[in-house]
């Protein structure tokens, strides 16, 4: 069947370049991988109280926020806290899954900290109801997060015995990049440097047309193995929004190993997936479908053990979805859009008053989509210090991220042949020359900038 | 009568070292000085739709921001804009005393903006019920200030012609000096640089002792003068608060020449109302108070026209004591004390309990009081740039400024003979040289940060 180019929905632009978790994956039965050994993940978990208005005395309650601690490698008097500014997920499968973190521990006699952001995870304002309504989701902010983490620090500093000289290096991949950087940016009291990698890139590289006609429908659900068969026409667009952030998912966990972050995946999943992509000129519809749903089953199916290919989901069920769902409708609005002739998808631009009123019909709540940039700075940011901005190139958020240094102390990283966040990874035997240069080097900033703070303490 | 040492009111906590007003004063009619002619005021005055609340999206309500705005010595593409950051009061009146702005606009080829602060002034979030209650209030905050003149700064370089390339110099004085102090700290991308003076600092000077025993009250009321004669012993309090309050104001005041700001007074106004204070030992109470109360008059009736001195205002009406209560219950926690050893006063400690149950009383609200230095870096603020700090050796808030350079562009300039923010006043001929050495100085460093500014665009 031929199948007719149809838009996108819009919702594929807030959904895509962010994984989807409705329900757990298969984390948990495929944490090895075919590196070899690394540094093991131990800590306590700690609840801390925070306000669940920092900004506002009228709602004057409290919840707690979920942190994690490990102080095995500690310094203490001197020693630095690494911190890492948790995103949009469970911090406990953040934690595990930045091993840079725990490789570079005992080098830098460092106590590690992992806070988790609030609304997900454990750390819920309102309990079971935080995403109940708009009045309980209000406090869903990255200004109300970045306080939570400044207000721990300075708990943490004054009653750690041995923390009070401590530098701080706030450490965060992708949103939780970004929160890192505005948390030296917005509280450099608090925090000494950071580093901040991957944090919002986005490129397309490839390019396919659909088009969907009458029983086309069985004829796709059987082929792609879809636990719930597409019924109706109006249903194709989820559909594609699932492919196009399929692809999107992929390249961002294009790493040279066998891993599992956001689906258990081989060694460059790329290269396995597009195997399945090399068509000859006069290839039937049906053979071009069969050749992306083999592609597709090598992401949602490596293991062989998936019976079938859920549309409703894209990662693991560890990503907060309908959290970062609110907030691309509130502050975190991304312009995201597609042209089809630099990119591979149907044009798609960017509509901001559709997004606005599907916002609204959802969480009743309109974007503004001026406020991030008033107040994080845009591109102006050259009056900050001591941050590292780390991207991969082959990361499709990379192209949203600072890649160019702009002074000594704001410094840009590319790793050639790098993912998203690659260097916040655990050594491998299979990393790129690339990425083990880039975290020595981002090692010796830490060591230099940790030195410079403890002669003008 | 012998007075009796008593306790101050805890009152005083909070409405010491800000005036009060509830009354306007003789403004209009004392404008003159004995300057020689100085660079006169004119202003077109605009309204521009803010959101009440920047860092929530349930309340999406705007409301109508009031600036000030004088382009008569600008130069279009190039020319700074000097940025007025309101503090708690009515800001055509800061406007009004903010001549150092209007003596540089013509050199520097500058736009004047001055910008009214939420909740004082016209600038009413809620309109008239704004004060109504704690969910109105619950707005007025320094955070959703700074917010408001950010995104002001950014719509006018965005929609003024010949603005864009303008850099952007923060001015303030007192709270309006704090607040442009953390504008640049917070959002430098909307702010190159800035100048803050005279804020919060702290010293007392003199001692003196009450008591106070039965129909004294009538004879006090009468040698006082007072509108309201006292008829209670508790009442009392609140005379010696307006006292103590009289003489902290007096001091901030202190200028080199006859001056209106807060109250209409003689040049350098401290001797003056110390002429009446001049005693041998051996003098009895009645004449101790005769000495007080004339000292008092100086402050308060200078000019001869007030038939009666009012216990319940300290200073013009063009300060918002309510807002300026309001926001000391919250965030901007003022730690006051008074030993009775190292000033004149009586001893009252800080009492941190008392001061939050009347917060609650008054505003049904809790202050934070670490907060304030959790958000705005405390002490810590070396990681920030381009910040003028002025202060003044006679200024009682002195002591809690910064008055020592951390770096070479976070420069503190101390003004021999300066009382409160003396260098935003209009030049003199009456003035010291410091404060002319000062006021030449800081232009040097705006034309500096404004030239690199221009090289790093």
């Amino acid at each position: 069947m031929r199948l007719i180019n149809t838009a996108l929905l819009f919702l594929l632009l807030i959904l895509s370049c962010k994984a989807l978790g409705l329900k757990p994956q298969l984390l948990g039965r495929h944490t090895a991988q075919t590196n070899s050994q690394h540094t093991s993940v131990s800590y306590k978990t700690f609840y801390f109280d925070q306000q669940i208005d920092h900004f506002g005395f009228l709602e004057n309650g409290t919840f707690k926020q979920r942190y994690l601690l490990n102080d095995q490698h500690w310094h203490k008097e001197g020693g630095p806290i690494l911190f890492y500014t948790g995103n949009e997920g469970d911090i406990t499968w953040f934690c595990n899954n930045t091993g840079f973190m725990w490789d570079v521990a005992e080098d830098l006699g460092a106590l590690l900290v992992f806070a988790e952001h609030r609304y997900y995870g454990e750390s819920m304002p309102f309990g079971e109801e935080s995403y109940s309504n708009a009045k309980y989701l209000n406090y869903l902010t990255s200004e109300q997060a970045l306080a939570d983490f400044a207000v721990l620090i300075k708990a943490l500093k004054k009653t750690l015995p041995g923390a009070q000289k401590s530098s701080v290096i706030a450490i965060g991949g992708s949103y939780g990049g970004m929160l890192a950087a505005w948390l030296r940016m917005k509280y450099p009291s608090a925090v000494r440097m950071l580093f901040c990698v991957s944090s919002y890139g986005f490129s397309w590289t490839h390019l396919i047309s659909f088009s969907f006609i009458g029983e086309g429908l069985q004829w796709l659900s059987q082929e792609f193995g879809l636990c719930n068969p597409l019924k109706t026409p109006d249903e194709v667009y989820g559909f594609k929004a699932w492919l196009q952030e399929t692809w999107v998912n992929l390249a961002m966990v294009d790493y040279p190993y066998e891993a599992n972050f956001l689906q258990p995946l081989p060694a460059w999943p790329v290269k396995v997936v597009c195997k399945n992509l090399h068509f000859n000129t006069g290839v039937s519809d049906k053979q071009l479908l069969n050749g992306i749903s083999q592609a597709v089953r090598v992401y949602y199916n490596y293991t062989g053990d998936a019976v079938c290919l859920n549309t409703s989901q894209t990662a693991t069920g560890n990503l907060g979805f309908l959290g970062w769902f609110y907030q691309s409708c509130t502050e975190m609005v991304m312009p995201i859009c597609t042209d089809g002739v630099a990119d591979m998808f149907e044009p798609q631009p960017w509509n901001f008053q559709a997004f606005s009123d599907e916002c609204y019909n959802q969480f009743r709540v309109r974007p503004r989509e001026d406020w991030a940039e008033i107040v994080y700075g845009g591109r102006n940011i050259s009056a900050h210090s001591n941050i590292i901005f780390s991207n991969g190139n082959l990361d499709p958020w990379m192209s949203g991220g600072v890649t160019r240094s702009l002074s000594e102390s704001l410094v840009a990283i590319m790793i050639d042949g790098g993912a998203h966040h690659l260097d916040l990874r655990y050594n491998s035997e299979f990393d790129p020359e690339s990425v083990i240069k880039t975290r020595a080097l981002e090692v010796r900033y830490f060591k230099q900038w940790i030195k410079q703070a403890a002669t003008t303490q």
